[in-house]
C-alpha cells in the first residue's frame, strides 16, 4: 500500500507539469515592438482578467434568452429586447444610450407547421422556411419530386409541375468550418422556392442546412421573385428527410404541407445604440455590434444575443478596466438581420447623411464559442498591422486575421460609406447545429467561451481606437 | 410585399459572402516549402476529408463510454474496455494488436459516500478523492475548520487537531486557459490530506477542482505519506463548498462524513496497442496514445476515452487513405494514468528492455474539443521545423506548437528512453468543467470537434513519419 501511493507522486506531477506547459505557453510571447508596447500587454491582460473574472455577458444573455425568448422583428418580444438593452447599457453607464427608429417586415408563423406523409400517416418535423406563404387550413398536397440542386429542377422543367419539390441536399461535413459547407447547401432554402416555383410546383420542402444529425428543422430567410409564383417552402429536420428520402426509394410519396404563417404590414422599431464618448476624436467612431432580433423558434442564443451582450460587454469591460477611448465606441443591437436588414441599412443611412467618420465596424454574429480569429474587409493595407498584434492575444484565443469577413449588419455602412468591415470568428464546428433552429438555446452556450469572445472584441477595439487601421 | 422581399437578397449575399471568406481562407494559405511540398498538402487534405466524411471515432467513443461505461484501473469495466478496443483494432485490420500485461491498483468507492453538516441535516454533494481511506459505517464526525491553501494549514498547526479540514480555494478563472488554473488549486486534493494529518485533522474536504459553478463533485487521485496519520478526504460540489462557506461564516459547523472506499490488493490489467507496421524501418515506432481507464464516475468521455478512439482513428485514417508509414505507428491503450501510470510505466520498461528506438510518443489526454496546438518535450532542436508545417493545418484547427507538453503516460518513456514527447492541446474551455466528475459523459463530445483531434493527430504523425523530427 505504501509504496503504491507514493508511485502515484511522480505522475501525478507531470501532469500538472504538463498541463501548465500546454496551456499558457504562448509560442510567439508578446514583446514590444514597433506595433505595441508593454502596456499594450498590460491593458490586454487587464482586459481578459476582467472578462474571466467578472463577465457580464453570461447573465445578461440568460436574460435575453430566458426572459425574453425569440424575438423576430416585429414581434413584441423584439420590443421588450429593444426596451431591455436600452436599460441596460444605461445602467452601465453609458455615456449616450439612443435609438434609431426603423419600419421592419412583419412576418409570423402562426400554428404550428405540420408536414405528413399521405398513406403512411408519417409525420415530419418541419417549420416553415422564414418568409414564405402560407397554405390555409386546407394545406397543400401533392406528389414528391427529390432533388439536390437548383439546377435539377432546371433539367427536369415542367416535370416538377403540380409537384412538392424535395430539396435534398445535405450540408457538406468535409469543410472544417462549417460555415463553408452552410454556404454550399443555403441555395436550395434561399432560391428553392424561385426555381420550382417557375416551373409550376406547388410546394417546397428542403432537408435542413445544419451540421447535425438531429431532427431538429432550422428555419432561415427565403426569397421569391417578381413575375413568379410564389409557393410555400418549409425546412424539414435532418432525420425527417432521411424519413422521405427512403419512402421515395420504395416508390412515389404523397406529402401534405400545412402552414398558417403569413406577412402583416411593416412595424416600428429601431436599433438599440449605447456609446462610450471618445477623449479625443468624439466625432469619429468605432462600432462593434450584433443583431438584437432573431428567428422565431429557440431562443436566438448564438444567432445572434451572443454578438448583442459580446458588444456590450466589450465596452463594459473597458469602461471597468478605466480606459479612455480616443474615438467614440459605439455598441450597435441591430434590427432586422434575419429577414430584411433594416436596421444595418438605417445605421449606414444615418451616419452617411450626417457624415459620421466611422474608423472601422466589427460584427460579432458566428455565435458565443471560443474565439478564434477575425476577419477584414476594405483595409487590405492593415493587414500586416493587425497580424503584427496577434501576440497580444492569449493562447487559445484570437491566432488569425483573415483578409474578407465582416457581417450582415454591418454590410451597409461598409458599402455606403467606406468604413472598413471586420468580423468575429470562432470556433465553427457547433454553431450550425443549433442555427435558426429550436436548439439555439441558453444552455449551449459556454459562459467562459462568450467572455473570452467579449474580451477578444474589447482588445481589437482598444488597439484600433489607439493605432488606428 | 414585393419590394421587401426583394430587399432581403442582398442581406443573404453579403452573409453567404462573410460566412465563406472568414470560415475557409487560411491566413497563411500552404504552400510547397522547403519543409513540406504539394503531396503533404493533398495528403493532409485526404486526412481531415476521411475524418470529417467517415469519422468513426464518435461511434466507437459512444460504445466505450455508454456501452462500457467509467474503467478504473482494476475494475471488471477496465478489462471489458481492453477487450473491446483489443477487437476493435483488430476488426480494423491492424497489422499487430497486443497487450503488454501489468498489475494495477485496486481502489473501489463502494457504497455511495455522504456529507451532512449536523444540525442543520444539510447534505453536501461529495465524492471521496481516489485513493482515500474510508470512515467505515460510522463515518467520521468533527468541527469544520477552513483554509485557503497548504501553508494556511501550517500557520494553525494544533488547531486542526480533531477537525476536519477545508480546503476552500477555487479554481482561478483568470487563466484563459483552464490547465493552468487547474494546475494551481489541484495541490489541495493531491496533498491537502497529508498536511492536515501532520498536525492531527480527522478528515478532509476540498472545494472540487473546477470551472463550472454547477454542483458536482470532481474526484481524483489524493496522496498519503509515510508517517504521516491517513485521515480520510472528499471532494465537495461547486455550490455545496459555498454552502459549507456560508455556513461557516454564521458559526461553528459540525460536519458528518461517511465513505467506505477501500484498497484491494494489485490486480492483473494490461496495455492495449494496435501497430501498422512500418514498410522501411518497421523497428522504430511512432506512438500515439490515450488512457484506457478512467475515474469511477461519469463515463470517462473526455478524459480519456476521446484520447484513446482518438489514437485509433488517427491510424485508421492513415490506413484508409491509403498511406503506407516508413515507421510502425502504434496506438497504445494506456493502463492506470488516474491512479498509478502503471500502464506508462510498464510500456516505457519494456521499450527500453528491447531497446526499441522510438521517435516520438504522443498523447491525447485534454478532451475530445477542437483542436488548438501541441506542445512538444525533448525535442527543442526541431520546433522551427514542427512550427513551418503549420500552415498544412486548416484554419481552426491546430494553430500553435509549445515547447514544452506531452503526457503522463508518455512522460515514463520520455524519461527511460529520451524519447520526444508530444501532447494534443485542445479548446480548454470545457475540460475541467466535467473532469473526474459524473458529467464527463459521452453526451457532451461533439463528433466534428472529435474528429478533427483524430485528423490533427493523423496529420502530425504523417509528417513526422515522413520527415522525422
Amino acid at each position: 500500500m505504501r509504496k503504491t501511493t507514493l508511485l502515484f507522486i511522480p505522475g501525478f506531477f507531470i501532469g500538472i507539469i504538463f498541463l501548465i506547459l500546454t496551456s499558457c505557453q504562448p509560442s510567439t510571447p508578446a514583446k514590444e515592438t514597433e506595433s505595441y508596447n508593454e502596456e499594450d500587454a498590460r491593458m490586454i491582460k487587464m482586459i481578459f482578467d476582467e472578462a474571466l473574472e467578472n463577465g457580464k455577458a453570461y447573465g445578461w444573455l440568460e436574460h435575453l434568452c430566458v426572459e425574453i425568448g425569440p424575438r423576430l422583428a416585429g414581434s413584441e418580444n423584439a420590443d421588450k429586447a429593444l426596451d431591455w438593452t436600452e436599460s441596460l447599457m444605461k445602467s452601465e453607464n453609458f455615456d449616450q444610450v439612443f435609438r434609431q427608429e426603423v419600419m421592419v417586415p412583419h412576418w409570423e408563423r402562426g400554428t404550428k407547421e405540420k408536414a405528413q406523409i399521405v398513406g403512411s400517416g408519417e409525420v415530419l418535423n418541419v417549420l416553415a422556411l422564414g418568409g414564405s406563404i402560407g397554405t390555409g387550413s386546407e394545406g397543400v398536397q401533392g406528389e414528391v419530386i427529390e432533388v439536390q440542386s437548383l439546377d435539377e429542377v432546371d433539367e427536369l422543367g415542367e416535370k416538377v409541375k403540380g409537384k412538392i419539390v424535395f430539396y435534398n441536399r445535405a450540408l457538406d461535413q468535409k469543410h472544417v468550418s462549417t460555415g463553408a459547407g452552410y454556404g454550399g447547401a443555403v441555395d436550395q432554402r434561399s432560391g428553392g422556392a424561385i426555381r420550382a416555383g417557375k416551373y409550376g410546383a406547388i410546394g417546397v420542402v428542403i432537408r435542413s442546412v445544419t451540421s447535425a444529425f438531429d431532427d431538429a428543422p432550422h428555419t432561415g430567410m427565403m426569397n421569391y421573385e417578381d413575375g413568379v409564383e410564389k409557393i410555400p417552402a418549409a425546412a424539414l429536420g435532418f432525420q425527417s428527410a432521411d424519413k422521405l428520402a427512403e419512402a421515395l426509394k420504395k416508390g412515389p410519396v404523397e406529402l401534405f404541407l400545412q402552414m398558417y404563417c403569413q406577412w402583416f404590414p411593416d412595424a416600428p422599431s429601431a436599433n438599440v445604440i449605447g456609446q462610450l464618448d471618445g477623449s479625443e476624436k468624439p466625432e469619429e467612431y468605432i462600432v462593434v455590434g450584433g443583431h438584437i432580433d432573431s428567428w422565431d423558434v429557440g431562443q436566438g442564443a448564438h444567432d445572434d444575443g451572443a454578438g448583442c451582450m459580446h458588444s456590450v460587454e466589450a465596452l463594459r469591460i473597458l469602461k471597468a478596466i478605466g480606459y479612455q477611448p480616443r474615438h467614440s465606441l459605439r455598441a450597435v443591437m441591430f434590427m432586422n438581420e434575419e429577414n430584411g436588414v433594416r436596421g444595418g441599412k438605417k445605421y449606414a443611412e444615418i451616419a452617411k447623411g450626417k457624415n459620421e467618420k466611422h474608423i472601422l465596424a466589427i460584427e460579432s454574429d458566428a455565435g458565443g464559442f471560443s474565439p478564434r480569429g477575425f476577419g477584414i474587409s476594405g483595409a487590405d493595407e492593415s493587414l500586416d498591422k493587425l497580424r503584427s498584434w496577434l501576440p497580444l492575444f492569449p493562447q487559445n484565443t484570437i491566432s488569425f486575421i483573415n483578409k474578407g469577413g465582416g457581417g450582415v449588419d454591418v454590410g451597409p455602412l461598409y458599402r455606403e460609406t467606406n468604413t472598413p468591415m471586420m468580423g468575429l470568428g470562432v470556433d465553427p464546428q457547433r454553431m450550425f447545429d443549433v442555427h435558426h433552429s429550436p436548439n439555439d438555446v441558453f444552455s449551449t452556450v459556454h459562459r467562459r467561451e462568450l467572455h473570452l469572445g467579449a474580451a477578444s472584441l474589447a482588445a481589437m477595439i482598444y488597439l484600433v481606437d489607439k493605432y488606428g487601421l
